[in-house]
């Protein structure tokens, strides 16, 4: 039903700029809210009370409802004749990823731009909001929809009331869409342009309105705005909490916080000396700000680029493709394995090498200066085996119907796992995701949800004792 | 003393084909017996029990001393004139990787193309019979030994008594070696020929005599012959030991070998289709020849090739890629991470989709029908953590000296930890590995020795504490 009212800006965008989409975003509200209110009376006959198993199905099902739904508009009016396709598009929206099949946005209807830009602002929070802002306050039954969603291993319960927390959150969000949005104004670009930018930016989704992304506004001023946005909404959301609850402390101790800044400065320098070493760009200033933009791009999942870095020297894409693998910090609207769970995987690993060496002795693992549970840390180990797993088999499956190239299989399945958008090979940012067949991105589609929703709910939907009653 | 004693066998060949190399060989022998000798009379002032951290330390200091000394007689004789490129080509023998930088192998000195082979074949069954036959029989030292080499995480102590293993391991190995010189002499090699792809089959190494590789002798007969040797030579040889002893219930209980077996068949009959769908060979019997061949050589991690399957369709290369990663079994000659690890991963896995769907439950991983440790489990999921750092690492820092392209640093890095050989990209069956530069050559000659030593006897190298007094 929220998704349906949703579509209802873009409704008004169309009858403002007069391009006719409007009868096709109507006619997509009128059927998701039909279909909405018979659900919501249904399931009032039925118990309330969920299993984590309910709550994991339960999420991936909306995800992939909202995407059916959310396609209709650019299909039903003819913008984007295959319906693949608009799924494609619409999925890459809703999970943040970025990634397009469109040859050009530049010449499509106002309101469908906007559209695309806004499922990302949608996406971007997660259905864990969206379905916070339904749902009864039965905090079991919320908890598991949350443990489902975006908020990785670290989950915490953030404040116990969870309708509350979901305002917050919301707040935040809004409030730095917001200063975004009048910060973009400042360095000269219209309305449409500083609100999608920013909707795209607050959802590290990296949909723009240009053909050439970011790049196209040539500006220094709105490379370094965009860039130090991504950067704070890839930050865990409970740090801002913490901020406007004054519990300072608690983002002093934050390992993430620490090692995701410093993954980022890092990343920078090494990129910077590579492209000023292999002559890329003129000058030194122009080569800090294409490397400090996509690095906090790459490194915030976003599929924003200023420059095509399909082109840069080998050493800078590796590290570019290590940043889209890592992710940003759990709890925020970043992808990838998150910040979080790589800084556990080398702390465990560093302890596994330890242990040889004093096979007797028992270390711990820190992480914001506590003892982590090993079962936390084999969690995490095996979340990465997964993740592995799938990026093997999406480009398997894909490269049963598509000659790409293995880089392009290989680089492009990551990308959409991690919702990053762009890739390497035939996927690069000066290409997209047309150069695949309809089953590949059908395939590309289920692995983008499989990275948004943390791998489980999607994967639990195809197990079968998921369907089975207790 | 044994690997300079090893010497003498290249030093005969030498002296028979009168190539004029016996003089380098000589040198070297000369000085390996100087330094061996001293060596010790210097360790018999000592005391003799190992700890496990310098077991591990001795067999990787072990490897890099025989490998730099093994590297003298081609650069000595000026075979190889540059001393990287000789450490480079001997060390992907003796840690039967398989990977060159010759251009031409049919130009060498015939004594330098056996001592290549050799290499491999002493390489084979490991610095573990080589320090096992010249240790005294003090079991706790030599089972620290022994667990840093190549049997993989089953490591079981096979016979309490180890001198009396390692002597049936090499009859195992030496007897199997002879039944395939005999059938390669049946289908028309040379004794030279015969008795170098032996070597290099026995320890799934694949250094060939031939430029085109085992392809060279265009023979049905001599393919199928190598398939199923490189395979034979693949699987457990406490197996073999298990045969001969007549306790067949382990080898029907073996889940490794099954599994293996069955991933060998699934990829031949995945490969044969792409390649048909492809039209890549004339005729089905050809196809499947060259199918059967490769996956044979790419899942025992050896060189071989009968055709350059950098041309064929994406599929059949992920295909290839993934044995590639999951290699062959342990307490084999193979490399890869081992098939035992990958079906540990895989379960390990599957258990924690499990855990999700029914939280209380206790559900045990099985291999060969008894329950695993979990610390077992732990052990692999952190190993496969490290090995897929160490190919990050290696590939980033070969992209700081050498641009050629992520598919070519990534798949290589990929090949030398595996001790495979050939990859994709620049280093694929076409191509070989003198596009790298020096330092990168040294780069993946320490990756060849990480992977072949199992990772933690190398890594445990440059940890301070590793050297610290207790």
């Amino acid at each position: 039903m929220l998704a349906a009212l949703a579509k209802l800006i873009p409704l008004v965008v169309s009858l403002i700029y007069g391009d006719g989409m409007y009868f096709s975003f109507l006619i997509t509200i009128v059927l998701m809210l039909a279909l909405g209110s018979s659900l919501i009376m249904l399931l009032r006959k039925h118990e309330r009370s969920m299993r984590p198993r309910e709550g994991f199905v339960t999420v991936a099902l909306c995800w992939i409802a909202i995407s059916l739904f959310g396609a209709l508009p650019p299909f039903i009016s003819g913008v984007i004749p295959n319906y693949v396709d608009a799924l494609f598009e619409i999925t890459s929206g809703f999970t943040t990823t970025g990634a397009t099949i469109l040859h050009s946005v530049e010449t499509l209807p106002e309101s469908i731009v906007f559209w695309r830009g806004l499922t990302q602002w949608v996406g971007g929070m997660g259905v864990l909001i969206l379905t916070l802002a339904i749902l009864p306050s039965d905090d079991r039954g919320i908890y598991n929809l949350m443990r489902a969603e975006s908020t990785g291993p670290a989950s915490e319960r953030i404040v116990p009331r969870i309708r509350k927390t979901a305002a917050i959150l919301y707040a935040i969000y809004l409030s730095l869409t917001i200063l975004m949005t009048v910060m973009l104004l400042f360095g000269g670009m219209s309305l449409f342009d500083a609100l999608l930018h920013a909707f795209t930016t607050a959802s590290t989704g990296g949909f723009s309105s240009r053909d050439q992304s970011v790049g196209a506004f040539q500006s220094a001023y709105i490379d370094y705005t965009v860039a130090v946005f991504l950067l704070l909404f890839s930050t865990n959301y409970a740090l801002y909490f913490a901020a406007v609850t004054r519990k300072f402390a608690k983002i002093r101790k934050n390992t993430e916080l620490k090692v995701f800044f410093g993954i980022i400065a890092v990343s920078t320098a090494l990129v910077t000396v590579d492209l000023l070493r292999g002559g890329v760009f003129g000058s030194p200033a122009e080569t800090i700000r294409h490397s400090f933009f996509q690095v906090s791009s790459s490194g915030s999942s976003t599929a924003f680029v200023t420059a095509d870095f399909s082109q840069w020297p080998d050493f800078s894409r590796l590290v570019l493709l290590c940043l889209t693998v890592v992710g940003g910090c759990a709890g925020s609207t970043a992808g990838g394995l998150k910040v979080i769970r790589a800084v556990m995987l080398v702390k465990s690993a560093l302890r596994e090498i330890k242990k040889i060496l004093h096979p007797r002795s028992v270390i711990a693992v820190h992480m914001n200066g506590q003892p982590v549970q090993d079962k936390a840390l084999t969690g995490v180990l095996h979340y990465f085996i997964i993740y592995v797993m799938i990026v093997a088999a999406a480009s398997l499956l894909i490269s049963l119907f598509d000659e790409v190239g293995v880089e392009t299989a290989i680089t492009g399945a990551l990308s959409m796992i991690s919702n990053t958008g762009p890739a390497f090979g035939l996927v690069g940012p000066a290409s997209n995701y047309s150069v695949f067949s309809q089953p590949s991105k059908i395939i590309l589609t289920l692995t983008m949800l499989t990275g948004r929703l943390e791998i489980f709910p999607v994967l639990l939907l195809i197990v079968p004792s998921a369907w089975r009653r207790v």
